[in-house]
């Protein structure tokens, strides 16, 4: 039980300042001392309070922080608390159905605590030997990414020759061993040479390049690729994109997850895609997803991709920042490629 | 039969000069007279002799004009005869299931006679009440691409928003028609305010505008679009496809039939696209995709659209040049968007 239950206290929040233009930065977010809650789930009220343990830092966040309301999620308040998902305990409960100490993966306030008064987007984990913040990662929102993008979207068949740019990130990394168990073969780029190492030689992927470290990106995938990409899993456009265009096989595959080099860039300063005709004579298929549309397969995902875990078949790279505080400055790294894996933030570990 | 039988006589010929860059001219090709050829089918041989009645320019020409090899079609080979569909009577044969008179549908060369050795790509055309040159149009490679790409491709639904650019093409004219048949909405662009006229009165198009006269595609499309695009039949690429990208409605699809205004363009000065990553919060596919996959359905095609035509339910426009000296202008044509309809070479009319 929470020390503090019953008492008021400050509840420390990062807030968002305003709507930005380009890459965000730490100082597009700001720590708030002392905003008052009372730890208790009002009687009632059917509500219960959470203490946030881990919370989840995602570059689709960065769509929220601006000033436009045409697509899938609202846009962030400016001065309101910043939301995503999270692993959170509850310390108090007026709801028959969650009790303290039960675990819950939910979208949450980045603050320290908060109250729930609805429960849609909210899950309860049953506490075993996976570490509480992979229900952020590699058994949440990301993960379930890479499982519907892989198997749903790319329909992936033995043999196929897989390619994964921002491959050691949250969602790549998994997309990578999945396809390796599938009986592909997998190629991923990253940004720094010991995410390549990491690549390799921890998660498993047949081969991995720095594309920093490229100057022609259309040479590397022919080298990578000597007869074509069948599957790209695309986390990053712009060049990369252009380049894996050319490469791709008859009846190849991109499944669009994201294009995070594009994130932090307006629509008329955005690189543009100059090999898009290529999709004709190779018949390829470019199909945007979001895992949203796939929630029925939530449970299958749970069970299957938690069992692997479990027995020892996949690994799961995580970067955690501690504090809450450091929540702006984890955030804005994801947008540099600081972060080596899922970006998690530590507000508390109990 | 024809006075001429057995005779050596001068064939007429176009042949393709070079390698070209940049947007084909009419004097990418030339006129050969005289190259003699002897108008018999030889005993033993199996082949079957041709007179060339209509020949078909298609955009997809272009493509085989450049000297690469990647492509599902190789390049023409510089000094010989152009090639492409057309529709052709036999005047002698060796072969017994083809007999004098018959008409049969072909890819042949772009001259007045032709020797058949292989019956691979060639289909014998019963005569009918439909105009013979509509064998490489309506009913031809173009309409089966429509035929397709709106059903196969674009996976319709009734009342759903379709737009379709070069709608007065060969392929574009019957898109529209098949949408409106389904039960769509269906708006076409066109460049010319007599092509509009024709879509609107003629092909029965619910709306359709001048992209030539529209200073903003973005607003154009929310005009006609107020809710956004289901599904977007491509032939043109560039910048209309930019302003569709971010008109499309969730879990739209976009079928790339080809990219028409970028045809004569190299690939580093493509038009870059710049708003892909509209395909991830919308959930769009985007499938390249060529008629020859499917041509198990070729004959079901024949038959619905042979059916649908006779029955007064379906126009098609053709814009027909007359003798084979005028082929490289019209093939020309295409790619200023002189011509209205499917373009078409009449070399002789029996």
């Amino acid at each position: 039980m929470d020390e503090n239950l019953g008492k008021v206290v400050g509840n420390k929040q990062i807030l968002f300042k305003g709507y930005i233009e380009g890459v965000p930065k730490e100082s597009d977010m700001e720590l708030k001392l002392g905003n008052e809650i009372k730890l208790e789930a009002p009687k009632g009220s059917g509500a219960f309070l959470v203490k946030n343990l881990y919370l989840s830092c995602d570059p689709y966040m960065r769509g929220r922080m601006r000033d436009f309301h045409g697509s899938y999620l609202p846009p962030f308040v400016p001065g309101s608390v910043v939301e995503g998902f999270g692993v959170s305990k509850v310390i108090d409960s007026d709801n028959p159905n969650f009790k303290p100490g039960d675990i819950v993966s939910c979208f949450t306030g980045w603050e320290e605590y908060t109250l729930f008064r609805n429960t849609e987007q909210l899950r309860k984990v049953q506490p075993d030997d996976i570490p509480l913040s992979y229900h952020i990662g590699l058994l949440g929102m990301p993960g379930f990414t890479a499982y519907v993008g892989f198997y749903e979207v790319c329909a992936p068949k033995r043999d196929e020759q897989v390619f994964v740019s921002a491959a050691s990130g949250a969602v790549g990394q998994l997309v990578g061993q999945l396809a390796k168990l599938h009986g592909c073969y997998v190629v991923g780029s990253a940004g720094s040479n010991q995410k390549v190492d990491l690549l390799k030689n921890k998660l498993g992927f047949d081969e991995a390049f720095n594309y920093k470290q490229e100057p022609d990106l259309d040479a590397a995938l022919k080298k990578y690729f000597p007869e074509g990409i069948d599957i790209y899993f695309e986390n990053v456009g712009g060049a990369m994109l252009d380049a894996v265009l050319v490469n791709m096989r008859v009846h190849g595959r991109i499944a669009v997850c994201g294009m995070v080099s594009q994130a932090g860039i307006g629509a008329s300063d955005q690189q543009g895609i100059r090999n898009l005709f290529s999709l004709v004579p190779k018949r390829v298929k470019m199909h945007g997803f979001l895992q949203s549309d796939y929630l029925h397969l939530f449970p299958r995902f749970v069970e299957q991709v938690g069992s692997l875990y479990k027995e020892g078949k996949i690994a799961y790279l995580e970067d955690m920042n501690h504090g809450l505080e450091s929540a702006p400055a984890a955030f804005a790294a994801l947008f540099t490629g600081k972060n080596i894996g899922k970006q998690v933030v530590c507000v508390a570990r109990t």
